[in-house]
Parts: C-alpha cells; sequence; structure tokens
C-alpha cells in the first residue's frame, strides 16, 4: 500500500461540480489500494472576496485578523470536499491547519512551516480515511491562526508528504506538467516526464510559474517525490526527482524559462570604492524591495556603474531611493529602463557540459539580439534583453537546443 | 471596573456598515472604562449560504463536516469586528470557539458546552484588550469542531459571563427588550425595565421569542445578570434578575405569552389501567416529538380519555403512531385540532397571590371564550383556547392584569 498525498488548487475545487470531480478522482485513488492525504485549497473567488471585505473597513488591518479571515477560504473547502467523498461511500475526515496541528512562525500572512505532528492523520489513514487537510494555513505555538502566503497550499501538500513519509506528492493543476517552454510562445514545447528539483528550481524562479519556489524548495530538501498532473486531463504529468535518480542520458538543457515583470536600473559615474555596491544596493533591500540580477563594472576612468534588475511594479519606488543614493555619491545619472526581459536556459546537464554559454550567445547573435546583462548559476544562464525580443528569443533557443525532439 | 459580556446576533453584524456600528457602540462601553468581551454570530444570511452549498452535495451530509463548514460563519465575523474595533484605535483580539477553548460534548450539530479555559481571554482583557468571541462554537475533547445548534451563540455569551464572573450579560436583539406581550397583537404592551429568570423561561417556553431557553436557563443557574437590549436604538432594555433582587413589590402577573403553533391531540375510551398514559404517550416521545401540554381525564364508564398537544409540523406523524396505538388498546377514537393556541399568564408574583387563575378564567368567560385544557405551574397558568380567539384573550389578559399601567 502507498501513501500519496495530492494538492488541488482553488480552481480544482471552483464549485460544488469540480469538488465533486476531485471527490471521483480521489476515490479512484482510494479503491486502488493507496492511502490518500488531500490538500486543498479555498474555492476560486472566495480568498478575495473575504479580502475585499476586509477592504472595506480598513485599508491596513491586524494581519492577524486578517488571517484569521481568509483561513475560512480553505475550511469551507474541506469540509464540503469530506461531504462529496463521503456522498461516494468512502470514509473521511478533514483537518483545519490547526487541528493537524500544522505548527508555523508567528509570521501572519507568510508563515513558516516549523512541524507537523503527524499522529492524528497516521490514526485516520490506518482507519481507512481519506484525510482533507486545510492548505495554506496553520498555527502558532500560541494558537493563533497563520497562514503561509501566496502559494502556500503547495507547502502543505509538500510538508504533509514529507512528515508522513508519502510515496509521492501530487500537485494538480490547470497545465498538465512542467513544459520545455511555455506552450503559448513555442507551439513545439514539449511536456517534461521528469526534471530534477535544481532545474525545477531555476524554472519557477525565472519566471516559470507551475509550482511554487518554496514548496520545490522543501521538496528537494526532504526528497519528496512531486508529480504536477492535471485536475482536468488524465496523464502522468511531470515527476520532479533527484538528479540523476532515472535519468542517467540527461539532455544538456532541460527548459527555457523567462520572465517579463522586471525592469532594470543603472547607476553610473559613482567613484569605485569598496562598500559602494552595498551602498547602493542596501537601501533599496531595506525598503523591502527584491532584486534579481546584479552587475558592477568599472569603466576607463575608474568610474564605477551598477545595474540591477526588481519587479516591474517596484520600479518607481526603487528609482526614487536610487536618486537620492546618487546625489549622496555624487552620480552622473541613473538610467531606468522598464522594457526589458529575462531569459534563461537551465538544465542539470548543464553542470557537466562545457560551451554551453557560447552556444546561448552565438544563438542570440544570429538572431541579432543584443545581451544586456548576463547571470549564471552552475545549471542555469540568464540574460537580460529587450522586451521585443523576448518570443524570438525563447523560440531560437528552443530550435537550438532541440528541445522539441530531444525525447 | 466592570466587565461585560456583549452579544451580537447575525442581523446586527449583518454588512460591513453594521459591524462598523457594533464597533461604535463597543468602543463607547470601553472608553466608558469597562472591561468589553464579545460574542457575534455569522452575517445574516451566511449560514444558510454554507448550508445550501452543502445540499447541493448531498441530501444527509456528516454532521461533523457540517459544523466544520458552518462554523466559518462566526470566524469571518469576529475578524471582521476586530478590525473594525482597531480601526477606531483600539486593541482587540480574536477567539474562535477552538482558540478560547470552548470545550463541548461531541454532539455536532447541538452540543452543549462543558467548560471555558478563561486564562487567555483575562490575558487580553488585562492587556486592554477587547476580546471578541466567535458565538455558537466550540471544540470537543479531541479538537473536533463543534456547533451548539439554534439560538447557541446566546449560550455561549451566557457562558463566557459566567465563566468570568461578568458583571453583566448584554444580548443585544431587534427588540428593545422583553415586553408585557407581543406588542404587534396588544398597541399598549409594556417594556418590562425587569423580569425574573423563572419569568423569563416561562415567557420563552410559552412562545415568547427574544431569548433562547437554553441561554436563560444557563443564566439563571450560574446567576449571571442578563440583559436584552436592542442593537439598532439606545436604551436600556430588560434586565433579566434573580428572584426579588431589585424590585420588593413584584407585581402579580408580568406578562402574557401565547402560540400558536401548537395542535392538540385527544384519544378516548381507553380502558383505564395503570400505565396507560406511558402507553400512549411513550411511542411518541420515542418518535423524538415534543409533547407540551398533557391532561388525563376518567368518564363515568371509567375510560379514560387522554388529551395533549405538539408542535404543529408534528401534527401528522404523531397522529399516525397514536392510531396504531388507538387500535392496540381499543380506543373508541382519536381527534386531532390543529386550529388551537396557548395563552399563558406568567408572573413570580403568582406565587404569593391566591385566586390568579379564578380571575383569568372569569376574564375569558366573560369574553366568550372557551378554555380546552389548562395546565400550570408555580408562575404561570396556561390555557388552550381555539385559535381564532388568540388575539382577543391576549388583549383581554392584558388589560385585566393592568399590565398597561402597572409602571
Amino acid at each position: 500500500m502507498t501513501l500519496i498525498v495530492q494538492k488541488f488548487g482553488g480552481t480544482s475545487v471552483g464549485s460544488i461540480e469540480r469538488i465533486q470531480a476531485v471527490a471521483s478522482k480521489i476515490a479512484r485513488f482510494h479503491r486502488d489500494g493507496h492511502q490518500i492525504v488531500v490538500t486543498v485549497s479555498a474555492m476560486s473567488g472566495e480568498t478575495n472576496r473575504l479580502i475585499a471585505l476586509s477592504q472595506e473597513l480598513q485599508d491596513r488591518v491586524s494581519s492577524r485578523e486578517l488571517d484569521v479571515l481568509v483561513s475560512t477560504g480553505e475550511q469551507v473547502t474541506i469540509a464540503l470536499l469530506c461531504m462529496a467523498i463521503e456522498a461516494l461511500g468512502l470514509k473521511s475526515r478533514s483537518y483545519t491547519g490547526g487541528q493537524v496541528p500544522i505548527i508555523t512562525d508567528s509570521a501572519f500572512g507568510k508563515a513558516r512551516i516549523e512541524r507537523i505532528e503527524p499522529s492524528n492523520i497516521k490514526k485516520d489513514l490506518d482507519l481507512g480515511r481519506v484525510v482533507v487537510v486545510a492548505g495554506f494555513q496553520g498555527v502558532d505555538s500560541e494558537g493563533n491562526i497563520t497562514t503561509l502566503g501566496r502559494g502556500g497550499s503547495d507547502t502543505t501538500a509538500v510538508a504533509l508528504a514529507a512528515t508522513l513519509k508519502a510515496d509521492e506528492c501530487q500537485i494538480y493543476t490547470d497545465v498538465d506538467g512542467v513544459y520545455t517552454t511555455d506552450p503559448r510562445i513555442v507551439m513545439e514545447a514539449r511536456l517534461l516526464p521528469e526534471i530534477t528539483f535544481e532545474e525545477m528550481l531555476e524554472m519557477a524562479s525565472q519566471g516559470s510559474k507551475v509550482l511554487q519556489i518554496r514548496a520545490v524548495e522543501f521538496a528537494g530538501k526532504y526528497g519528496v517525490p512531486l508529480r504536477v498532473k492535471s485536475s482536468f486531463n488524465e496523464g502522468e504529468g511531470t515527476l520532479i526527482t533527484l538528479e540523476g535518480q532515472k535519468d542517467m542520458e540527461k539532455p544538456m538543457v532541460s527548459g527555457i524559462a523567462f520572465n517579463r515583470d522586471e525592469a532594470k536600473l543603472t547607476i553610473r559615474g559613482i567613484p569605485d570604492q569598496p562598500g559602494v555596491a552595498a551602498k547602493v544596493l542596501g537601501p533599496i533591500s531595506d525598503a523591502n524591495i527584491d532584486i534579481d540580477v546584479i552587475v558592477q563594472n568599472v569603466a576607463k576612468d575608474n568610474s564605477a556603474t551598477i545595474t540591477f534588475t526588481v519587479n516591474r511594479s517596484e520600479l518607481e519606488s526603487a528609482a526614487e531611493i536610487l536618486s537620492v543614493i546618487a546625489n549622496d555619491l555624487g552620480a552622473e545619472e541613473i538610467i531606468a529602463d522598464s522594457k526589458i526581459a529575462k531569459v534563461s536556459i537551465v538544465g542539470a546537464g548543464m553542470k557537466s557540459h562545457a560551451g554551453v554559454a557560447t552556444r546561448m550567445f552565438e544563438c542570440l547573435a544570429s538572431e541579432g539580439i543584443n545581451i544586456q546583462l548576463i547571470t549564471t548559476s552552475e545549471i542555469k544562464i540568464a540574460v537580460v534583453i529587450e522586451e521585443r525580443y523576448l518570443e524570438l528569443a525563447v523560440r531560437a533557443l528552443h530550435a537550438k537546443y532541440g528541445l522539441e525532439a530531444s525525447y
């Protein structure tokens, strides 16, 4: 008998009919002899409805009470899903985060799971029950209701799978799995039957939104086999594995990720002295603005140029802070550019292959695309280019690395 | 400094505007130097919305999961009310039933409170916080979410007041307090500034729907001063007190209650032998049908007649059961009558006054109203009459006992 943790998101449980469809899917697995623990999100639209209610009251509401409010969304889903499962003749039992309990820290709205007490769930599984757990929520050590922040239900599923030593954690979503790149841009994009955790992490952090980064990190850390599947279609989806677990002959590049949500800021002509990068970037971080790519150069006249990217929605605030810094440091100028995009090639195989970067740069050059910034990791090369070349770059790289044909 | 427990029902918190009005009311009490614990119901309509969702799934849903589902209604209200209170510059903190915790038995949908652990709430009160507790809900000893059944939020308020030894428990509702009788029937009906627990209990059980019987019983048992007030108007409402606490010279009769939800069943011509009442009424009770008034007579021929009343909605099922019994016992006939009404005079003063019943019967006789059944307690006399005379009887008795003028 295997133990499977399944996660269904808001769209998958967005109506009574869909909840019934999820129940049928669960029942099939259960009848095949698997033990099932299910994590669910709030019905789609519900969380926004609750937040809208709170916004009628106050602009800046207490984050503790906001968690009390929005956590009701998943609580409604677990009750309804249990009823739907029981209507099919199976036994089931629902758990709020606090009932499991899933113990988190006290960072309301973005809490982190500290530990999960598995004994209640195990008892129910032994009794043949399907266990349904509210995603996205927990309690802190004082019993306050907390929520995990965006994508928290994925994290709940992975954490449950890790704690229960599940054989597989299945994330049901509205896509069929992880593709070599976005099929809306490259028609020939191919569903990957497997991808490593590292690759998945890089894909996610480079803009591929299939899974939340935190959930993937968590799964990788605890070695939980993670599978992304479609709620609405059949199919095996994509299995996210430890490196080399099954596939000895990894292709060099597994996928092309991209992101057009970033903007670029450059500060030019600052005296190149130790600590200048910290002086420029510190105040930006202090304002809670995430910085992604950072590049620093020194010009002939010994003045430094620092370029970095931030989320496009934060360009204005970042530029404001930067202009104060520029004044202080006597910089020549600052340049803001929101018309950029980031394209990345990701592949665990890059570790053992030389010349990957050169092929990427050649490919972009042959399409006449200028590279503005480059940043690399062991299994990823990302470049920032003009936004209008994004689709062209993705298609050219997808073809260059033979991703449509390599299986 | 006094400690006040306040309860606001679904209509009082039925919209964001009303929640803000409740918050202002609470803030006034808090600024007057009172410590405040508030219990709230779900926003009006919310519980029905949730139940309707569950009914789309299944006719007979699991009562455990139904409690998980409907308890979200109060959870939404406590969060929103705390936000509204904090918007006024006060500190506050919300509690679900499980967070207090309010420990109940495991009778899902109709759980009874076993005990309340007050230490968390006390800590918050000492910190100057307004404490907001979800009404109608608790947890059993295994951590399952339970609900208390109809009117449960009143019970939560009274139980909190008893546990915290509150100076007063205020139930806010859509009426101004307890009247001598229903003002829709007797224009001269008068708001009672005080009423005893016993009287309130009799008024409630005789059909006056201002407060739930369970909450009044609870308050009486633990000596919690209970006050019924209007959410929407100012005014002191009605204080429900221990007998003779303030008012030495109680009027003989405090109010006229009535009920037109009952129906009458008579079984005639059964052999009068020991245990015949049990044989007739046992099977009715076994079918979970509540019996109210019971009268048994013996006729000249030594045959017995038993008459009793049940809720009008259960007349048919009761009559079916009775016809089986009639067959078994060889009864002459059974008669069902749904066109009846019950009128009661209630007053703690009746204990020490003779002749109250006689005056009541004379009054009804002078209006030409025939009395079908009579039942009495120490502080109540109830009669069953033809339904069409109900308003006439209530008005006549209200005048007879001088209720409009006795203040």
